[in-house]
């Protein structure tokens, strides 16, 4: 069993959920639907074909370090040669760099597909995209042109230099240094951690973008500037950089994970990006995407291991199901309501953090156009939930993954443990969960008053309004649950804000977790609502894809299993961190 | 930091949640609480002095399979003998057989403290209690003899030969065959798979009790008889079986999960234990005790996952927390709210499996002494709360230990991983926790027509009443979110058995598992009340052991924070699958 991707769900999703047309309308594009779905289909068949193959044997191989050099698993160079020569590495980079210009929302199902099949693999390029993002917004003329057709032609693949030994989260603390060699560039001194593909040999070159600090920079994150380190210099030297080893880590065995010595020999040579002291901006300014990705890696490894799984209970027979013949044998697992509540629950959180997802990449499409700092706001706000609920639901289904395979599940040769350990990573990484629910509830709810957030909700409202009014009976108590899941959310916010207003931010922030569970399970309820709705539409409409029935089928498994924690949720939040006070007398015991 | 025996806490909640008295009373030991605290005391310091030390090393080098030799990691002799010759294999084996004799309740702390110290160390004497058990309850006067006192001593280990690959959760389909010798002994032949060390280097001989069909036996279930099949024959020759393979697991690297093949020869040698086709009525007599002891594995490994992410996180610096002196530098991790609520809700849930579990082993004892059939119902009603609940706990609180680690969790070297990969089995093996839930609504609700239940709810109940009465500020709104997560447990029990009582079972069963987590929610708020209000009890006695504010703030945490999820569990059970009908629609899409 391996990965396919699902291009008619993300077909559907990308139209009835996010708006697909509307999206292609704002931007003039003469790219319909129906060219959306081949792209859909040849990325589709890619990954299945050249991507996926490699998934298990990029986790046995791992990156080996020798002498500097990292050496990819079996396989990897020619299938990376395969992916750029295709032109997927930029399908949203520039038209004037050589990239095809595609929306963000295309893009972001185009980013699940290569996820869902090859998690390891697909780290590569989703730097690389990073890196052109950041040179493309900040980068001076002469380091674009040096640059960035390379990184978008994926001739050259680009990292990030974030992360120092005492630097995870607090950027603040970081300590790399850079001194200007008064010829335009500089000289970079300092160790790097968990350095995604930091060294490897795929491509010729690596373009390295680190934060580091001047000499004479402000303490704290205001002091902090990002500069480009190639591994290989113009004149094709090798660049006091190197590779000092590889973490052993817990899953993506086939990403190397580098520690970076930046300086060895005097100092790296590196060019500024953007100002100097405003290399956090220049690193915020991408952070909107960066996360949204992470977060379709969560969905693309969920629906992974969810076909995998639903795969393994259609065919072994344990017991016998309710219902079933006597005489006959035993049942496949799928047939049990236990096994059903947990593939239903693989599949509908699965389908609605993609949900989650594809919205925030069409309000990032939409900020591009007329409805502007609106849209942006929006995805600002809908970004952390993107990618906390995501991952989060990553690993809740990758390990019900396991589950499902019963003892199987636990033997690494099933696979479905290598989707639990791959995910594991994604909750972690590009700002932690934790740190993804203070940025909803600190920075994001309080935008524009509060504004941003309440049309949010007002949205929700809004779809769970029309499914009261569908009556198609499949629905069951989805319009009661999911409209008892947006009020629960809309009182919670309240008390955020409230919170917030009053100087007792911590109130409101002790509860960021939760809360922001109650906003992935309303907005993630509502998606598949909206979907299940344009389902009920169509079959209204006589058509008979028996998948329409499936869809509302999902909706409402979500609406009476899942957003009905909701109501604990806003209890939670409001008992406003109750637990704060004592919180170190409790730990201490 | 390595595991530290918990020995305080462990020794309080068997007085003041599982009634350590009352149960030694009943047994008319001289053993007094302070005896057993010194246990205790003792197996931490085996536990932390030599079994933590093996844990990594068992990961790292796992078990190679050679010519049909297992090897186990360097060190494990030496300790499996330490362990053996202090008398612990034993610990509540009958003194007439070597054993100590002493409560399940007071063996229970210990079994957890050896998996907090090395799970896949103490898994091989966990599988030889069970086959003490079942050999003293069933096995004849001559095998008893022949096997007993040495199981007991540690001498030889023991096995359990149930699965095959065919027939895992579904013993109905088991194939391996025995045959009568004609003298009192059979001939087994077929192939055994998940066999937890099945072979091994610590002692000269391993018993298998293996499962197996006789000729003529009925199908299904009620065919099946036990037999025990040693390696080693009592001439000193080698028996007719062998280790034909080891899997290659996720996690406990160290237990050698075998493949075993009976029967190369022309069949193994074995002898009945009980009577022809009563094997399954054999492993049920010891399936309370054993499904105890994997719940307790959960508590400790969440407990050994806890105690590193709190050292961790009081280590850790980044990020500046709320009220921390300005200029002062980084904050540790510890101060953070939302790490405080990751390592709340670590502690929290295990003390709650914790308080279950050892109530469920004081009901094992007290159904030896006059409580009788009462009692056991009781444990037979808690049991599968006891297995699941404490193992999906502890597949959430690795996870989250992980998580508080950041990076540095997902990287092998920091030991939270092997923590998440070694819990993940537990949910799994000894019946899978969905299988837990069918046992728990289908067969124990109905004990006593519900009477069992009732009485179980009745003293949850009467201690939310206690918590309001003791008005200690502490506690917060633990006595309502505690009282509300009850009554949603009592009527989802209602509808369960009205259900149940009314020949629509399926719709109880369909809300299995979401009820099994209700039941555990408030059960485990419960037993911490019931700590906290000895706490509360203590401190107004005039006690100054900071640890009892703690134990009212951790009350408080998991009524205020986890508690809360009641409610919408309730709603779930009470929708009573409806998304059954339509889940092959929904899962087909």
């Amino acid at each position: 069993m391996s990965y396919r991707a699902p291009v008619a769900e993300l077909a559907f999703t990308l139209r009835h959920v996010a708006g697909l047309e509307a999206v292609l309308a704002a931007r003039q594009s003469d790219l319909t639907p129906e060219d959306a779905r081949a792209v859909l289909e040849e990325a589709g068949r890619l990954a299945g074909s050249v991507l996926a193959p490699l998934n298990r044997v990029g986790d046995r191989h791992g990156t080996p370090l020798n002498d500097g050099a990292v050496t990819t698993p079996p396989g990897w160079r020619e299938a990376y040669r395969t992916f750029a020569e295709g032109g997927w590495n930029g399908l949203s980079a520039p038209e004037s760099h050589g990239g095809q210009g595609l929306p963000l929302l295309l893009n972001a199902a185009c980013t699940e597909i290569w996820n869902g099949a090859n998690l390891a693999f697909s780290l590569c390029p989703l730097l690389t995209a990073g890196g052109i993002e950041a040179l493309e917004k900040h980068g001076s003329e002469e380091l674009k042109a040096a640059y960035l057709d390379k990184l978008v032609s994926g001739e050259w693949t680009a990292t990030m230099n974030l992360t120092e030994p005492q630097a995870g989260s607090d950027l603040a603390l970081l300590r790399t240094r850079a001194e200007p060699n008064g010829d335009g560039s500089y000289r970079i001194t300092g160790a790097k951690i968990y350095i995604t593909y930091g060294e490897h040999d795929l491509t010729d070159n690596i373009v390295h973008l680190v934060l580091a600090r001047l000499k004479d920079a402000p303490a704290g994150t205001r002091g902090i500037s990002l500069f480009l380190v190639p591994k290989v210099l113009p004149d094709g030297s090798h660049n006091d950089l190197r590779c000092s080893g590889i973490e052993h880590k817990l899953g993506i065995h086939a990403s190397p994970t580098c520690s970076m010595a930046f300086g060895d020999r005097g100092g790296a040579t590196g060019w500024l990006i953007g100002e100097e002291n405003r290399g956090l901006a220049c690193m915020f300014t991408m952070m909107n995407n960066a996360r949204l990705n992470v977060g379709l890696q969560g969905v693309a490894v969920a629906e992974a291991a969810t076909q995998r799984a639903l795969a393994y209970a259609q065919d072994r027979r344990q017991g016998k199901a309710p219902g079933a013949e006597a005489g006959g044998g035993a049942s496949p697992i799928i047939e049990h309501s236990d096994v059903q509540r947990m593939l239903l629950t693989m599949k509908a959180t699965t389908a609605a953090a993609r949900g989650i997802c594809y919205l925030t990449a069409a309000a990032l499409d939409a900020a591009r156009g007329p409805e502007g700092q609106a849209a942006l706001d929006r995805a600002s706000l809908l970004t952390p939930v993107a990618k906390a609920f995501s991952t989060d639901i990553a690993n809740e289904a990758t390990s019900l993954g396991v589950q499902v395979h019963g003892g199987m599940g636990f033997v690494e040769e099933a696979g479905a443990a290598q989707y639990m350990r791959d995910a594991r990573i994604l909750a972690i990484y590009e700002g932690t969960n934790g740190i993804q629910a203070l940025d909803l509830v600190g920075r994001k709810l309080p935008l524009n008053g509060g504004a941003t957030v309440r049309a949010q909700i007002a949205a929700m409202r809004e779809v769970a309004e029309s499914v009261l009014k569908d009556g198609h009976p499949g629905f069951g108590h989805t319009a009661a649950r999911l409209r008892a899941a947006i009020e629960s959310l809309d009182r919670a916010t309240s008390f955020a804000l409230r919170a917030l207003g009053s100087n007792r931010p911590e109130e409101a922030l002790a509860g960021a977790t939760p809360y922001l569970r109650l906003f992935g399970l309303a907005q993630g309820g509502a998606c598949l609502a909206k979907a299940a709705l344009a389902a009920s539409a169509a079959l209204r409409a006589g058509e008979t894809d028996p998948a329409h029935a499936g869809r509302i089928a999902l909706a409402r498994f979500f609406a009476e299993n899942l957003a009905t924690a909701a109501g604990g949720l806003e209890q939670t939040v409001l008992d406003g961190g109750g637990f704060v006070q004592d919180a170190k007398l409790a730990l201490a015991g």
